[in-house]
């Protein structure tokens, strides 16, 4: 299958090596490569009896309607869903508050319509989410970077930036896409404190919140604003996403916006001129496989699937990778971090590892400006654990064959 | 049910009246108003069943490939089918000519994307598409307009247009929205020769052209390029739109761009920021729909109701409405065009019409500046018949309510 992953990261990368990454993440998608580049949820976990029931059903009951146009906004019941979901984490918000998007990547490029103009300073994380960083480009965004560690944007570093005026400050506090990062607590509302007192929003990029593998769930961004506020209906400066991509199928491009309901009045007039609305039948289909305790036990069982192929990653890492590689230990999500020998560089990595049937993305794509060289993402979500196995075997031998190269300084360690 | 209508129209009305109308239109969404202000195909010729069956197979057969991500230019097999299609009229292309979009209006607004700066000049039909205006408008477009009459652009008026450097030029050519006007078939070439010589694309919005009731087909402006060019693969510079929304189902939001494949690689990056790919699983269902020869044999259902619809407001029109009245007799499409007396204004006589359960679009909507307030778009394909024969009767009631009005000169006819 042809995926957009090989020309979005190959767009950011280094430009002398942009049209080599992209060739090589190209040859990635070949059925005998084991891939951890892309950021695709595991097909096998795909409710597809649960989709094909909801769709029977809704054509069935409301089938004129489903085929029909639709509001801008998004179908009601659900926004209503959004609205009660919210509500069991403290969140009280209204149908108004939200608008339905056609997939995450719209509400990021509707958020770059209305609220960026060129030269305009957007605070990101460095690295952060590639897609953002595409979008917002686009607009004549430019940025300003804050360091994360594994606990996140490290929040001390914030006020000089907020200082230089940003447009809003993008975030992505749950098993960060692409480090596997969780911004802490306390950090949390260091981030809303100082946001509140320079006055710039918060953009909250929140897709894999639900997969938490393992610790205690940490309120959102915008969930402790609302605490802070303490207003009955939320009235912050948080623009909240999140999606249905990651806890129901990619494949139906559904997505949501919380925000103040002056916030998603604008996006909702961008949105009109963008695609007018999105497709009615997705989103009925949605609702309806939303109904009861579907969403919440088939997070249950995504849980499960991503905790045992996360495992085995990590199991297989301390098994094959060298001494002095080293990595992180996400709690939830789709990705995790490697960071090499400083004297390995993760392009050249690529196309040893793609010659043995291996893929990732060389970690330096998902900075705005440069980024290091020894840095690289891995997605333990998409293959199967058997496949991670050997997937990191073969990736643990080119790291060693890299190390061993003559032209390399012998390993100190 | 909300639609982006009410908020579409009154944004592009004048300034004065704008929220006037917003409100008027929103009102014609009550139930017991009978509209003809929207733009809806007939719900009940909505391929439900098929539709069902499609959803049905494509889960049973690929349930894990439609609810993953996809690529950004479409579906490959749905690419396959246009190409197919394509070829029966003569017009020779490759899946590379074309790309899936969510909707006509995200193609529209790649367009904007990939070709306008602020201040370039569009060159447009006045009057013309209301989404394609708002969609530019938003990158800064400004419009040149053509003169247009019941045979579709006066292309006389054309080269000293051109001359002023367009950046393209945009043309509905069957059954035009708003006017239901069509080009006639020495235009079209007129048109095409034109815009060669001069170096400047045109953009072909082609929703309604297999909508036609009578008369005969005419090739596509694409068409007619490739056969003056006789390439064996097309590489002109006309850009085709059109969409499932009308032959299938607009709740799908399905519809595709041909163009040379150059720009679709454009319009394939700024589809990448702009929403990632469309929806897998619609993509998916519509290519199931399309097999054999079901579009054809539905297509068929389509402009049989749409000509009875049609026939009916022509002929309730022709008994309810007073002398001075004017209208369109499109051969295909959605849409009618109304010319009142000079000294009734159509908001007037839309507040009027609410208040005797019936709606339209004032016509001044649809000009890129100011508009003549005395014209008027019907829609004929969502109201059944029944509701079209007693909504004519409303308004030509409403008509002569206004033209009795004693602030207004008696008629001079």
């Amino acid at each position: 299958m042809e995926t957009p992953w090989a020309d979005r990261f190959a767009q950011r990368t280094q430009r002398m090596r942009a049209s080599v990454i992209r060739e090589l993440l190209k040859l990635a998608e070949q059925p005998d490569v084991i891939s951890f580049a892309g950021g695709m949820p595991a097909p096998e976990v795909f409710p597809v009896d649960a989709v094909a029931a909801a769709a029977e059903r809704v054509l069935r009951e409301h089938g004129a309607q489903a085929l029909q146009y639709g509001p801008t906004e998004g179908y009601r019941p659900l926004r209503e869903l959004i609205v009660a979901r919210a509500a069991r984490y403290g969140l009280h918000i209204t149908p108004d508050h939200v608008l339905i998007t056609s997939g995450s990547q719209q509400a990021l490029d509707l958020l770059g319509r209305i609220f960026i103009n060129p030269g305009d300073h957007i605070l990101v994380e460095a690295p952060t989410y590639l897609g953002a960083l595409q979008s917002w480009s686009a607009y004549g965004a430019e940025y300003v970077t804050m360091p994360i560690d594994e606990e996140g944007m490290i929040t001390q570093a914030l006020e000089p930036a907020l200082r230089t005026g940003p447009k809003f400050i993008y975030v992505l506090p749950n098993f960060q896409n692409p480090t596997g990062a969780t911004l802490r607590e306390d950090r949390r509302w260091q981030l809303i404190t100082l946001a509140d007192r320079y006055g710039v929003p918060i953009v909250e990029d929140d897709p894999y919140g639900q997969l938490r593998f393992e610790g205690e769930h940490l309120p959102a961004v915008v969930v402790e604003s609302a605490r802070l506020r303490g207003a009955a209906t939320y009235r912050g400066n948080v623009i909240y996403l999140s999606t249905f991509s990651k806890i129901l199928a990619p494949g139906l491009r559904l997505a949501w916006v919380v925000a103040p309901p002056e916030v998603i009045a604008k996006l909702v007039q961008a949105k009109q001129g963008a695609d007018l609305h999105t497709a009615t039948f997705t989103q009925m289909v949605a609702t309806e496989v939303a109904q009861g305790d579907f969403l919440d036990r088939h997070v249950q069982v995504i849980r499960e699937v991503y905790r045992e192929r996360r495992n085995t990653m990590l199991a297989a890492m301390a098994e094959h990778f060298p001494v002095g590689v080293r990595w992180t230990r996400p709690e939830g999500g789709l990705f995790l971090w490697v960071t090499l020998p400083s004297r390995l560089d993760a392009g050249a990595v690529l196309e040893q590892a793609i010659a043995h049937k291996v893929a990732f993305v060389p970690g330096a794509a998902f900075f705005p400006g440069a980024g290091p060289a020894n840095t690289l993402r891995l997605n333990f979500s998409y293959a199967a654990p058997e496949q991670i196995r050997e997937g990191i075997a073969r990736l643990g031998h080119v790291l060693r064959l890299q190390l061993d190269q003559p032209r390399i300084m012998p390993r100190a360690a």
